[in-house]
Parts: structure tokens; C-alpha cells; sequence
């Protein structure tokens, strides 16, 4: 059941340097890799390890590939970029053994005879498919997912098992929802009346373009008038939340527990550390980096990293430093009060 | 289709100036709307925008009209607070449009005998009702939520898709659960004996009163002894975390990811900006506001604003600021260093 | 329907000092506690309320004992821990009321012919069990669960209604899953190719020891080559987030809304306050104690606290110091100006 590294090489690429006929059952990380496994080196650093390696083959670039093939025994794939190699030879592998769900609409399954199922979608058992929603050929909706009415699923999407799709809110193509993802519940929008909130009916959808991945239990609002936007290729991770009128921007990418609060319009190819927050009503231009854990308070018109948490201490440091965090002011004031003596001094020196 | 202005007024009060047989489809922002629409002024920085705008009409405050109508060309309802006035007229709107769920139980529906469902609930497909469990009239429990055992839903509460409500917990009237919300979970209590952790009992309950909103995805967990308790008014945002016997005060919001740890207890009418973080046991009064990002270590016995996040910075920056911020205690040093050696300095003056 | 202390201390032990037929019906805090409670003294600053309680019976400790005796009038059991004694007597408290859930499957449950199933399992409504998973004796699945292929689930696990557990996951004996947790969803594991990501299939599972608890809507990634590790007696609370390829070591507790990027290692016994983040592929080692709100951006090595939060503050005194943290380096560099200048007086008068 091996995979000839001829025939990988045929399909994804790359430069064989070695018998096109050894096979190989999987991938493995360097250490780990055995006799019948690829394996990849995608940093520098770890070129010794490459080099002991007991994989089968190994994906390299041209870069590192003379200094690992001065020890490494097996045969070599070298290519431009190796990581992303490794990816596409990992979705292969993959794809040999995908349990691919059957078309059809389990038996169990309430769907809306006004809802329009592709004949080759998959809906899984208990899903729920409203009125007027529309799945698209070759998507996937897997157990116990929620369909609203008029929905849109776009061609081969594929939500896993538990995920929440309101009413009206559409997705494209390839997309993939993991489960207790929950995209298009109202906004958080009160109107204050003498300290009583008054809702503000959300009426606007959820838009995501296509190529987009949702992590589990992220959720994203519908917009209040307008829509809430997610464009081509976003990656969004576990947790995250995504507030009423947003504008994600094409191939930005936000790792675990990210907040982003309503109205804030992000550019493209950011991408967003785990827990970083994002306050309302804020502009992100494109490729801003921004920290995991960090508060952007205030909209970024230029490109580049920005962080802002307080640094881990030993607890009884950062008891020291946080009091004298909390009396920054009186510090500054010390510095002032010596600045001017010493001027009073310097200037009295001068005068004597 | 179209609703007349003089029926809004009618239903909704303000001062109309304008034609009342002028038609109107619905709400949009200053800039988008068109001839068919309603807008509002909520704002006085945006009184440019107000008086350029092409909407039919505009709901604007008496301050802000005189300036306004100078260009704005379209009728005007000047009322005392137009947002609250915008959420009403929104609400108007969307009641004329909502798809009202029908009365009765979806045959896909797993409820007790023993339940007591009002004739003019919904229960929609898949839900689970359990035995002894109550749901009011009027109220909506869309698909696939659970209601454990003894629950109680008020009259008019609505469950979106796919929430969570755990056994004797209650939620009083008008309240709305959005999708993947789960109430009344263990709260988080263990005893430590050496080492290994030992589960207390969660027989408290989740306890909610009337008009409270709970987000996607939000979680409260039942008390440990007594009750958790949220009440009337109380808006929670999405993502939110509860922890057990916390007490929240009435009409208090929370925005996304806030966290509150156990036994907090917060007053009435707070907000908390999102992310915002409480620890377990500490009081809040009434009318505090927490900012975003916020970690409330202590107790804030006085109302205000308070806040307390490290201010974002480009990284290069901040990597300096951190290092200065994990030595502050050395740099007080230096200063008193300083200090000591004018007062030296000046001595010696005074004494020659 | 009470409970005699005498049939307490046999099973629980504890020396009880009072008369074995007293009952009591339940376990109450020491200021609610009435003639028919039981409750406990677990930290010694709440003496003087010990020794007033209206509880027919105090759980206490040898070494407050004596002074509580003093005014207290019940009976009293003397214990070596007394919260956990507590923990335990309101363990055996709620078995006596405990709603058990019937072995069997509902008629709702969709559960795949090649699932085994035992015979003394709880399969609850709208379950759905894939092909090939394994289903222990003693097991609950409440209500709404997925359990993916091929998963296992131990001996006495309990699932709350609404859980995900996907394909290969494996938890062992007595785990407790809350509802709205999702184990076992990709890691977020992307290539970068030209700014497009390019997923990296997540191959490995999570695989979950005995004794673990994880809270509400808490979400654990698969490992993407290797699998995610939570050891036995973990305890997770709501709405944390598990990163890829992470190990959990034995007994480490985490409070809600704590977040770990993918690959870090966390060792034994160790505490994460509410909303702590760990950065990816760090190593933390056994008896480490993160405080709430702190970012661990680095490998902690050595047993103790750590710390790191912006120390809140009245908005306004927060504006001051954020602003100068903005600046350190300026303030650092006038202290640097001021040392110089004092050294230049300092030799001038040493020179004159």
C-alpha cells in the first residue's frame, strides 16, 4: 500500500534525487520518521537533524540540500518551498484514505422541501435545513447542523458535525467549518434609554467569500444594517469572535481566542496572534502583524508588528513592577524635580 | 409596500416636519440610504452627512435639527433621543417582515411526558425537552436545543438553533438565548488533596429574570451551593464566560470574551468592555465601566471608568518598553541613587 | 429522608463529637446553614463565623476545632482537610438524589451498526455514534452528542448533552466532557505559498487520559502529524482553547477562557488562572502557577507564581501611565542625562 516517491514526485513536483521506486506509507516529523515515511526540513536549524534522519526521503530545499546530503542516506525531493511541499504531499496522503461521506440526505434529517439540496451534497443524520436554503454540488454538512432559512452553502464546503448557519448568510466555495462554529447571530447592538437597553434588530447577513476555514466554537455576527464581510481565503481559528459590520479582508489569518469588535474593517494578509483583541469602529491596513495577547486600541494605517502585554515575571516582580506601573506619574514627576535642581545647581555653579 | 411617515409617527411619537403620506421601505445609514429610506442622526459629528443625505427622512434630535435642515432636504421626526428612537423604528420594521415561528412541537422533537409546553410555544425539530421542564407561552426554542429537567422558559423567551439550557435552570421573560449558548454546566470546583483534584457537587442553579440577552456561544455555569444569578435587563455579549454563584446586576452589558470568575458580584447598570476579565469573589458597585482588555483584580467599590492594558505599540518599541517594565524597581533605584546624591551635592553647597 | 451523622462518619470518616442521630437533609455555606444542614469550616479567617453557624453540624479541622468549640453549639465532625471532606460528603449528598440515566439507547439515537455499544451505556435522544466507535460500560451520552468514527469513550465517562467528539479521539474512565466542548477538530495548521494558505492536514488525534474534566464550549485540536496529549486528572473549565500537538501533564488545572497555541508542553500540577495564554512550542514545567490574564510568551522552567498584567486603574490615572510606558526609553534616557550631568558636577567640585 506504499506511494512510490516516483509517482509523488510526477504529481506535486519537485527534484528526485534517489530510486523513484522506494515507497513510502506516510509522513512523519524528523525525529520520528522511520524506514517507510517522508519526511521535510523547513528550518534551517534543524539541518543535523535532517541529516540523521531515518526517513525513507526527505523534502529539502536547495538551499539546505548539500549540507543534509553530506550525511542523510536516503533519497531526497528537493524543492522551492518545502513546507508548503509538505502540505501538499500531507492533503495527498490524506486523500488516499478520506472517508469521503455519501451523497444523500440522511434519513434522519429534517429539510425544508423548499430548501434546494445538491443531489451530490451530503446531509448528515439530524441536520436541519430551513426553508428556501440553497447547498451547493459536493458539500458536506455533517451531523446536527443547523441550515437557517435561505442560507447559502457554496460547492464542495464542508461543515463537520454541530455547526450553526443563520438564516440568509451565504459562504463560498471549498470553505470548512468546524463544529459549534456559529456564523450569523444578531449583533450586539442596544440603543440605552435611561439605562434600558433597547434592541436594535440585526438585519443585516454574513457574507464569506470562498476558501475560507472557521475554527469550532468561533462565531461571527450578522450585521445590523449592513452585512458583515469575510473575504477569500480567511483563516480564522478556534474561539474567535467576530462582531456585527466587521470586514475581514482576503487571506488574513487569526489564531485562537482573537476578538474583533463590531465595525472594525481589516485589511488583507494580517494576521492576528492568539487572543489579540481588536476594539470597534477601527481600520487595519494590510499586512499588519499584530501579537498574540495585544489590544489594538487604536486603528493601524501602516504595515508591520505590533505588540502590547505586559511582560511575565516572577510574581513577586511583577508585584514590584506593577505598583510602580500604577505610580509611573509620581516617577516622572521625580525625574522633573532633580532635572530642575540640577539646573539650579548647574546654573548657581556657573554663577559663583 | 412602503410605510407611511404619519404611521410612524402615529405608532412611534416625534415631531414630524414633512409630508406624512411620504413612503418609506426601511432603515439605512446617512450615506447609503436613498430615496426610499429612513436614516437617522445619532451623532452631532455627523451633522455634514446628515444634511447631504438623500434619505426620504431623517430622525434627528431637536439640537441637531436647525443645522441639519439648512441643506437636508428630505422630512425630518425630531425626537429627544434618536438612536433609542432608530432601535424602535427598526423594531417596527422587522416585526412587519419576521417569520414568526408557528405554535406547536416539530414532530422531530423528543419531549417528556411529563414537560408542560404552552399550546403557543414552538418547539422546533430536533429539540429535547426533558421531564418536569416548563416552557412558557409564546416562547420560541428553535432546533436542536436542549432543556434539561425541571427547566423553566418564560413567557416569550426565544431559544435560537442549538443552546444548551441544563436542568432547574429558569430564565424569566422576553429573554433571547443566541445559538451554542449553554446554561447551568458544573461550575468549576475542586478540592485539592495532594495534588489530585476532587469534584464538588454543582447543586446550585442558573437563575435568569426578565429581558436578558445571552450571546453565541456564551456560557454560565450553575452554583456550587447557592444560585448563580443574572438579573433583568442583563445584556451578555458573545463568547462570555459566567462562573458559578456570580450575581449580576440588572441592565449591566457585557461585550464579547469577557470572563467572570466565580463568586464575583457585579453591580447594576456596568459595562464591560470586551475581554474584559474579572477574578472570582471581588464586588463591583453599581455604574462601574470596565474598558476593554481589562483585568479586575480587586474589588471597585466606587462607580467610574477603569481600565488597565498595555498600550499597543510597534513591536520594536515595545520590545524596549517591556525590557524597561521588567526593571522598573532598578530604574527607581537609580532615581533614589540620584536623589541621595544632590541632596549630598547641595548640602555640601549650603555648607561651604 | 436525613442523613445520620453516624452513617456520615462511617462512610466518610472524620471523628464526630456530638450525637450519630442527628440528620441532615443537605450541605449548606456556614451563614445559611440551618438545623438541618451540614456545613464546613475550610479556612481559618471564617472561625468567628463557625462559631455562630445555625448548622446541626460543622465539618472542621483538629487545629480550628478548639476555638470553635468555644460558642459553636452542633455537633462536629474533625476532619484532616475539611474541604475535601466536604467535597466528599456533598459527593455522597448528591448520589442519593442523582437523576442516573437509564442504560440503553434512545429511539432517537442514531448509532452506526459497527459502533459497540455497551450493554450498560446511556445513549440519550439525537445521539448520533459513527461507524467503528467505542461506547464503555457505565458511559452517559446525553442528548444532541456527536462521537465521530472510531472513537473510544472509557468506563463511567459522562458526556452532557451537546458534546463533539470527532473521529480517533480517545477519553479514558470517569471523564466528565460539559456541553458545547468540541475534541478533536483540525489543528490550525497552514502553509504560506505567495500569501495563500495551504492546509496542512491534521492526521493525529487527542487522545485523553482518566479523570479528566473539561468544561462547557472548551475545544481541543487533534494533533496534526503526532496527537494532542491530556493526561490523566486534567481539569479544564469553560471556554478554554487546546492548540494542536500540546501535552497536558497529570493534574494541571486551567480556569475558564485560558488559551495554549499549538505544540507547547505543560507539565504536572500546574494552575492557569482565567484567561492566561501560552504561546506555541513552549515548555512549562511541573508546579508552575500562571497568574489570570498573564501571557506566557516564554519557556517557564522553574516551579513558582508568574505574572504579567497591566494593573488596572481609574481611566484617567491609566491614561497617565500608559502614555509614559509608551515612552520608557525617553525617561530611561533623562535618567541616563542626569547621571551624567551629576557625575560632571561631582568631579568638578572633587577637581576644585
Amino acid at each position: 500500500m506504499g506511494l512510490r516517491l516516483g509517482e509523488l514526485v510526477e504529481r506535486l513536483g519537485g527534484q528526485l534525487i534517489g530510486d523513484p521506486n522506494i515507497e513510502v506509507i506516510g509522513i512523519a516529523p524528523l525525529t520520528d520518521a522511520g524506514a517507510s515515511h517522508i519526511s521535510f526540513l523547513s528550518n534551517s536549524k534543524f539541518r543535523t537533524q535532517a541529516g540523521q534522519s531515518q526517513a525513507a526521503a526527505l523534502i529539502v530545499s536547495a538551499n539546505d540540500d548539500p549540507v543534509v546530503a553530506q550525511t542523510y542516506q536516503g533519497a531526497r525531493i528537493v524543492v522551492k518551498n518545502p513546507y508548503v511541499h509538505f502540505a501538499r504531499t500531507a492533503q495527498y496522503f490524506e486523500s488516499l484514505t478520506a472517508v469521503v461521506p455519501a451523497p444523500g440526505i440522511h434519513a434522519s434529517a429534517v429539510v425544508d422541501p423548499s430548501a434546494q439540496v445538491d443531489a451530490t451534497a451530503h446531509i448528515g443524520p439530524r441536520v436541519v435545513v430551513e426553508a428556501g436554503a440553497v447547498i451547493g454540488p459536493g458539500a458536506v454538512i455533517e451531523a446536527g447542523c443547523f441550515i437557517g432559512r435561505n442560507a447559502q452553502v457554496g460547492e464542495g464546503t464542508h461543515f463537520f458535525a454541530n455547526v450553526t448557519f443563520q438564516h440568509g448568510c451565504v459562504i463560498g466555495k471549498r470553505g470548512v467549518l468546524h463544529s459549534g462554529a456559529v456564523i450569523g447571530t444578531d449583533g450586539f447592538g442596544f440603543a440605552n434609554e435611561g439605562g434600558v437597553y433597547i434592541k436594535i434588530p440585526q438585519v443585516g447577513r454574513v457574507v464569506i467569500g470562498d476558501d475560507v476555514d472557521i475554527g469550532a466554537n468561533t462565531t461571527v455576527d450578522r450585521g445590523a444594517l449592513a452585512n458583515t464581510i469575510i473575504e477569500d481565503g480567511v483563516k480564522l481559528d478556534n474561539q474567535i469572535q467576530i462582531g456585527h459590520n466587521c470586514h475581514i479582508g482576503a487571506h488574513t489569518a487569526m489564531a485562537g481566542c482573537v476578538g474583533v469588535a463590531g465595525s472594525a474593517k481589516i485589511g488583507k494578509y494580517c494576521t492576528f496572534g492568539g487572543a489579540a483583541m481588536v476594539l470597534g469602529h477601527l481600520t487595519i491596513a494590510d499586512h499588519v502583524h499584530v501579537s498574540s495577547g495585544s489590544m489594538v486600541s487604536r486603528s493601524i494605517l501602516e504595515p508591520g508588528q505590533y505588540t502590547g502585554f505586559y511582560p511575565l515575571a516572577k510574581n513577586s516582580e511583577w508585584e514590584k513592577s506593577a505598583a510602580i506601573v500604577r505610580n509611573l506619574s509620581a516617577m516622572r514627576e521625580k525625574i522633573r524635580t532633580l532635572e530642575k535642581t540640577i539646573k539650579t545647581i548647574t546654573n548657581q555653579a556657573e554663577e559663583s
